[in-house]
């Protein structure tokens, strides 16, 4: 069971009132979920028939995801619009309702705490779906602090993603052809059981589908059954954010790919910062980042091999007897073969440079590529 | 695998580099820990011998204890000393170093938003060392808002505890017998494997003991041995936090016990509150709280059965036909039969309450007992 290559493998995750169950859990168990992972203290799947084949699965059909772990911050009143602009260097001067920003959130040294998608509902009242650290915390005593009039909250909010190359056509199916008009990171409100739900032409693949944020916590397995029953014969299933497919498509993941003290340019999103243009915290820290350029980035990497273990814990990258980085995920991709997302110091960041990865099977050669990826 | 009445058992916990493993974790395994929770986005044991055997282990021997996810938020600067009793209703100011000091921190709303132990390590430097919610971004929040003066981060310190009867003997003899002389929730430095350590007596049981505050990640291999070896005829064993005997102890879990919206007077931490005496976040709420009482309070729970359910999410507690409480933990324990914790509310709080619980198995009656249980 505890196999040294494999730490953690196999260990059972404890039943816990501190690690909240999502309104999808019964129906995600039903369906023989094979892992999780816990995010912003709540249940996030991680596989249901292996990886791999949770990876066939999403690239040809459908899937139902249960993401009720992207929580909402709700930042409402008065002084929303400058509290949640003063959060990120992205400019949202120009934001309008329904659109999704990703929108990095940074600290007075310019650090990234978060990458939330943004959705401004309407003036002065946000959404930020946030990745894994407890942004209500930070907004909270932002707040407090410098006497904004604001309430952040975290709402009956849970989002339920369709992702897959038919996701068109069962979200259509299941909830009308409006919806096939949303153009991509943009939301709009739709019924959907009987309610006004916001949903988004987005989710966390690149295969394409849609998130729908429900809101009444008593409707999930409602919602889950709607969609299960109306992709029968497109063989819809269970599904989650998959390893290879997010390895591909260079989806970053906060706090694995990138640590508490990595900025936005080091995390690859310079095209969503303007802290010339804005009055944000760490915008003196980030204008001489950009100007400066980051002195390490992420990449993607190919590794030349038939075979890689589990990279849970990262591996480390060398230029000969120079550390050239850290890898933070790897797998074996059916598309590209021995794939990986690493954070590679400034002088090795050229696609094409080559590297040594240092795994627990041994050294394997790597050569930097670009994200996503492509052949 | 997925059985109804115990939702999510048995489900693995997926590797990732998010999910952190502890200078302890290679150890933990290796000694073939059945169970994890995650807690500050780090994992923490649940199980080596099952609840009941490991019960039983710790309430006769000595166990050493991977508690490095009770991560500490240090704030250091200027304005430390201000901005942790700005936090924490909680009088600091006859606070002396070497003094653990169990402070619940307050939002402004007098909502209970962690529990830490907080320790003045000297003037304007603290260590909170905190149950599962990030404060280290509620603290940076609070002093970028107000523009305190302080940095507040997380330091290399993981704390390692050991608990159980022989603790004393297994502690003198690895370290030296000048520990022994520590109180109840003091601290001091102790040289330990060549550095010097913060030791406590302190820990999440009622067994007695000390937590080590390791601080270089490198050695969490070494130290765990340190105790091993020392103890081999004391039957020490690795442990964790147990179930039944924090139910027992009446040791509140923050998250599980108690939600977000519950105030430390709920919690029944009523004796660690001075609201009135200083200038705290949620002064007047608290003040008005401690005046009127609270509306529910943490209380003890004594059922009249021979079996239980596990109780993951929580069981409704009813007095006939009305809502009188939520019932948070729940086990068997071998010297009190059923017990369990719940937050009841006001009219039912008198010790010798009856009251229905909710299980998944039929109702069962409960009677209202005080924390810590005594015969």
């Amino acid at each position: 069971m505890n196999n040294p290559s494999r730490p953690n493998a196999g260990i059972a995750i404890s039943p816990s009132r501190r690690i909240r169950r999502t309104p999808f859990s019964d129906r995600v168990e039903a369906a023989d979920v094979q892992g999780y992972t816990v995010y912003n203290h709540m249940l996030l799947p991680t596989s249901f028939r292996g990886v791999d084949a949770d990876y066939h699965h999403l690239c040809n059909h459908v899937q139902v995801w249960d993401v009720a772990a992207e929580r909402q911050v709700q930042i409402k009143g008065p002084d929303a619009d400058a509290l949640v602009q003063w959060m990120t260097p992205r400019d949202l001067s120009k934001a309008r309702e329904g659109v999704c920003l990703y929108a990095p959130l940074t600290d007075a040294s310019g650090r990234m705490l978060n990458d939330p998608i943004a959705i401004r509902i309407e003036e002065n009242h946000w959404w930020l779906s946030i990745a894994d650290s407890d942004i209500v915390l930070w907004a909270r005593g932002l707040a407090l602090g410098r006497g904004f009039d604001v309430d952040v909250t975290e709402p009956d909010v849970s989002p339920l993603a369709i992702q897959g190359p038919k996701a068109n056509e069962l979200i259509t199916r299941a909830l009308g052809q409006d919806i096939a008009s949303l153009k991509f990171f943009n939301a709009g409100w739709f019924d959907v059981l009987g309610r006004k739900m916001l949903i988004a032409r987005s989710g966390w693949s690149h295969q394409g589908g849609f998130e729908i944020y429900l809101n009444d916590s008593k409707l999930g397995g409602d919602l889950w059954d709607l969609f299960m029953d109306a992709g029968k014969d497109l063989n819809v299933g269970p599904g989650c954010p998959n390893l290879i497919e997010r390895i591909e498509a260079g989806l970053v993941s906060f706090g694995a790919d990138t640590s508490w003290d990595n900025n936005p340019y080091e995390a690859g999103l310079a095209r969503f910062c303007h802290p010339d243009r804005v009055d944000c915290l760490g915008k003196e820290a980030l204008i001489s980042i950009a100007e400066g350029g980051p002195d390490r980035m992420i990449r993607g990497l190919r590794f030349e091999t038939d075979n890689l273990p589990p990279c849970p814990g990262g591996w480390m990258l060398m230029d000969d007897e120079t550390y050239a980085g850290n890898i933070s995920a790897a797998a074996m991709s059916p598309k590209f073969g021995g794939i990986g997302i690493a954070m590679i110091e400034r002088d090795y960041l050229e696609v094409g440079t080559e590297l040594i990865a240092f795994t627990p099977d041994g050294p394997v050669k790597a050569r930097v590529c670009a994200l996503p990826m492509k052949d």
